[in-house]
């Protein structure tokens, strides 16, 4: 028996996430549907993460068992043949029996993109938030500091979550302009369920004057989801890395 | 009497290059149709420059005259409710009446995108070259240098062109690399029908050992358009930016 492990890059536009369901088309479907044309039968995959309608990765791994010889370049190769355009293998690698693209990942690194101008990108359609108000990138980076650490962050999680630990902790936050390209970058040990977006939209309320940046310590105190500011757009966001040991 | 100045970004894929034409649906037809719908009255513009099929701008200026009193701001904004996506207005100025977007026109800064991996970009779709051999950009920076100067360009000019002096003057011409993405940039006084894309393919055959980096100024000197490279293919071209005194 063999484990390999496929890296995907994916532009989720046209996609009802990663994880399967009934009520959409979704890239692990995809993903499983190419595989089956390869291999010859459905085979289950594990997948790092999941990610939202509409959400974007640029590092995503799923892992799957099987006992064809299939060379993992000739994998690639295939799989990029099979699959939508907008699903890529960009790796494929044999990897050790007992690796779990979720259980084996000890962080993650997400980048929120943001077209900061009065006038839409023809060139990210779909792929950054548009936001006309001029963004205070030094504000924000001093709000920035208010989410690294270990915290409870109840009111940074969608209000649907079930999931009962919501104490994570963030390593890396900061906000970087490029021209009117504005950057959210943050890095953990794991997310909940929308915390990245809410995390986002409760700075562009700091940006807007709704709060101050030292106000997001109070907000993560709160634990109270209706503290926070709203869930910004799926479009500007990315699963960018995820780390293993 | 005014002469409004409009400068635009454009994603080229949808449409059949930037000039009127029976065949197909082109950029200054767009243009035409969103400021019909605004003046009231069909107006003719003078473009800045004309880009072919599928091929890109970052800028690319047209102006028009009008003796309607509307605001540059609000055209801005009418412009880019009734244009389509891919085509947009970054800025829109009140000019000088002997002002026009094509004659005063002193040089253009030209990129062509590509994308060095062995497999697609799902991010970089009709928005880039794929390219899957190593690109070697120190030695394609070396062949640059011969294009660098005031040549007869014959060699790197569309067969189909009846333009008669092909003398033409380039004042910077380099490639750099961020990661996977290759960028040729060229600047000049003009360009021929298809320069760019022709140098671009002549340096991916300076890339496969096909020429070596000197062989470029005998490429030039030949005159002789079957003596350079492949037209490399529109989706990786912008017309970056457009100088004027």
């Amino acid at each position: 028996m063999r484990n390999l492990l496929l890296i995907l890059q994916y532009n989720g536009a046209n996609y009802h996430g990663s994880q399967v369901q009934k009520n959409g088309y979704t890239i692990c479907e995809a993903v499983q549907d190419a595989l089956e044309k390869i291999i010859g039968s459905r085979v289950p995959i594990t997948a790092c993460s999941r990610t939202d309608t509409g959400v974007h990765a640029k590092m995503f791994c799923v892992n799957f068992r099987t006992e064809k010889p299939i060379l993992p370049q000739k994998l690639k190769n295939a799989m990029n043949f099979h699959l939508p355009w907008d699903i890529r293998v960009s790796d494929c690698r044999e990897a050790d029996l007992s690796f779990h693209s979720r259980y084996d990942a000890v962080g993650k690194k997400y980048v929120y993109k943001i077209w900061n101008a009065d006038y839409e990108n023809p060139f990210l359609k779909d792929m950054a938030l548009h936001y006309p108000w001029k963004i205070d990138e030094e504000l924000l980076n001093r709000a920035c500091q208010y989410y690294i650490g270990t915290h409870d962050f109840s009111a940074f999680c969608s209000a649907q979550s079930d999931i009962e630990d919501k104490v994570r902790t963030v390593t890396e936050c900061s906000v970087t302009r490029n021209g009117d390209v504005v950057e959210f970058t943050v890095c953990g040990d794991g997310f909940l369920h929308n915390m990245v977006r809410i995390m986002v939209g409760t700075l562009l309320g700091v940006n807007e004057g709704k709060w101050t940046p030292e106000d997001i310590e109070s907000i993560i105190n709160s634990k109270d989801r209706s503290k926070a500011g709203v869930t910004a757009k799926a479009c500007g966001l990315y699963l960018w890395e995820v780390f293993y040991k």
